[in-house]
């Protein structure tokens, strides 16, 4: 049985998903009809649950993948493909402490909270309320919320924060705050960056060829997707073939 | 101060890397001369040891992509670009609970372990026993391997488990061992392929046409690196091109 | 001054674009009124005609490019990116003589019959007269007719041709024609095909390791568009990621 | 049989090729022993010949790519796949006119040339003598050199033409000459440029935006080769990820 407070997956006929924390007496309203979660409470994942009106919904366990696919977006968000890669490079692990600027939708801020545990904390800068309150929406959601800090400063002025193992900016001029992401990383401590253009990536580079940071990585990421037909087995015709160049470095004091 | 236990790398002047538990007694032989860690205790990360010939070593704190460059090999490993997208698809999380088969030189074991932190746990099928020598020791190396355990089976019997939440097959003909993933992995689960051949992706398509799997989704991770000069930003000559075909589905009994 | 006989193509405010042979006694009727071409006899390219509602269209003189991306078609076209491979793989060149199966709209036809020029010669195999059909037309508008030759023929029972230097595949089953193929072409003579998917590719390999073939090579060509913007410069945000896999060989009898 | 100065190719048992025009009195010097080519003149394509020391040479008709392959290089050449496609941007065709800048090892020339046939013209613009002598000798080896005039000109004093229907320029800083190509290139003419980083791309493009261009393309050309195995079909482990970026445009004065 799923235990309330599971994050459950709903999935209608047509493939319309709902994500949501399970609660005994929430109800789910569709347009395939009304579905009271205390059934969902009853059952194991995998099954199906009914509406009001006799459709049934295939009840699952969202994965990471899942939920980034369901963030409410207001802003460019970062891909799948480009959050895995960021994870390992920041070295992020249950228990860790990371910053992030700017919070946006919040999917990488979703992804962080998600592999930092219940132990660990996310630092979100953001000084856009809109934002602030749509990432908070997307991770109250999935009951994320707990792990992350927002903070509300002009990260001009500095973060606020020292000894920081790891941070993550994707703001339109990071050269800007590059100072002040030193002064708040411990030392060693590896950054990254998303840019969508090249001229970003070239006055990035620049900017850190004074600053402390060594290691410089510039690298984009392709995900290519195949038609999954055994008899004939081919790309799709197009694919999304840029979203942003990563960067990456260590501080280095 | 970093506290013994920690997983630390240690940085040559010419860039070769060492990574250990931190451990007071322990010492480190290297052709720039003795480490004793014990010095290592007295500092914090982005700080300089002297060897005993009076070469300086980085202290640097690794981060997953680090532990993984230097993971001992004997077969193709799993790449981090790929790494990244499974943990997503496979919903990996601290707490977690996940199979895998076969170990190799566990790369990607590492990876699971290191995200499904230590309340978590992975079950890891290989049966020729060098490989699971190799991948104990990449795992003790970095303090991972507790959260694994070993199961030397022969997996066309059987995983002998039951109601696991994901699983990944990295073995030769994956087909052959579907309708025991299927009993293995709880209704819903999502599980993944690696698969270096189109060959084989054909074979694993058209078995799970007939097994119980849905959602099926075949993909291929391009990794670009550029030179990171920024007066003359451009990708680098020749890039990885290939490692494998990933496929993913769902489960459904 | 334009000499009648020309390829020209005329471009309006919008960027809608009419290619023909320029004939004195023609009229070209657009959404923005009349255009008598006998006034475009006495223009230079690069200029601009009148159309009697007033409204101007520039004259070029068009790229073998912009006459494939004008092809009028009913069936998937070859792509100028694999176009332009294919002719210096198959060592196409001004007096040349090549076969090609099937006609399809004709984009491959248009562009080996203008590079063969008014001496050479292409011999094109097509059983479904509507493309034949289409496919004459193409090459009419543009003024290469009388440098194709049309088949009509069961090429399972041969091409009925020997001693062709080069010969380009494009159809569902080419490993049904290897034999014809092989009889048709010069001892050495390169070849070249075009397959959507990996299963026709691994089809056509294994008929050829029994055929009269070596050399063989299989590839794909990709083009990532960028946006043309000096302070923003980026790929585009979706490109064409497949059209189908190129393989050659050399006949070897 | 083979008419004497026909192009031909010799191919070693060990696969070495060895380019030229056959004439009755020559001969080649291999490590495999002499061949006297009067003896290929006897021969049909497709054919082996034997040298003085018993070792057998496949005689065969060379493809522009073959040559193209064979260039010898002081410069980093032209690749096929972006060759191909240039021809097809520039409107190249039998009895055409082009310039180009600057020439290099020529493998774009002898492309341009051979394409563009005995009654057309490549005007190619080369500073440095040496470039100038072995663009000629690669000519003059596969019988292109007639068809090309080279130009000892400072360009940035002008091309010394006018009304030249396409244009390529691989220069380092080819926005120092947008206006004197401009000048030599008729109204409407497409030209093409060849550059390897992006600052370069960035810095024509702003050139281009005040000079009399139109219609301005940035794209890039991937090959990516896969093993021609039939039973595991794959890309190659690693390919060419760059050569150059390719900027085209239309003049429009």
């Amino acid at each position: 049985m799923i235990p309330t407070g599971s994050l459950i997956q709903l999935v209608s006929p047509k493939g319309k998903r709902y994500t949501m924390i399970l609660e005994e007496e929430k109800e789910l309203h569709t347009h395939d009809g009304l579905i009271p979660l205390n059934q969902v409470c009853h059952m194991d994942f995998g099954q199906e649950v009914t509406t009001h009106l006799g459709r049934k919904y295939l009840v699952l366990k969202p994965t990471l993948y899942d939920l980034l696919k369901n963030v409410q977006r207001k802003t460019q968000i970062i891909y799948p493909k480009d959050i895995g890669y960021i994870l390992l490079k920041l070295g992020i692990a249950p228990g860790g402490e990371v910053l992030e600027a700017g919070s946006g939708s919040g999917s990488l801020t979703m992804a962080l909270a998600w592999y930092i545990g219940d132990q660990g904390r996310v630092h979100s800068f953001e000084r856009r309320s809109e934002f602030v309150e749509l990432c908070s929406r997307n991770l109250e959601r999935v009951g994320l919320k707990d792990r992350v800090r927002f903070h509300d400063r002009d990260i001009e002025q500095g973060f606020g924060l020292t000894d920081i193992p790891a941070g993550f900016i994707d703001v339109r001029t990071p050269w800007d705050y590059l100072d002040q992401l030193v002064a708040a990383l411990q030392n060693g401590a590896p950054a990254g960056f998303l840019l969508p253009t090249m001229n970003q990536v070239e006055w990035l580079l620049r900017a850190m060829e004074s600053a402390s940071c060594t290691d410089m990585e510039v690298l984009e990421i392709l995900v290519r997707p195949y038609k999954p037909v055994a008899d004939r087995l081919r790309p799709q015709d197009r694919m999304v073939a840029h979203t942003g160049y990563l960067v990456f470095c260590r501080i280095m004091k």
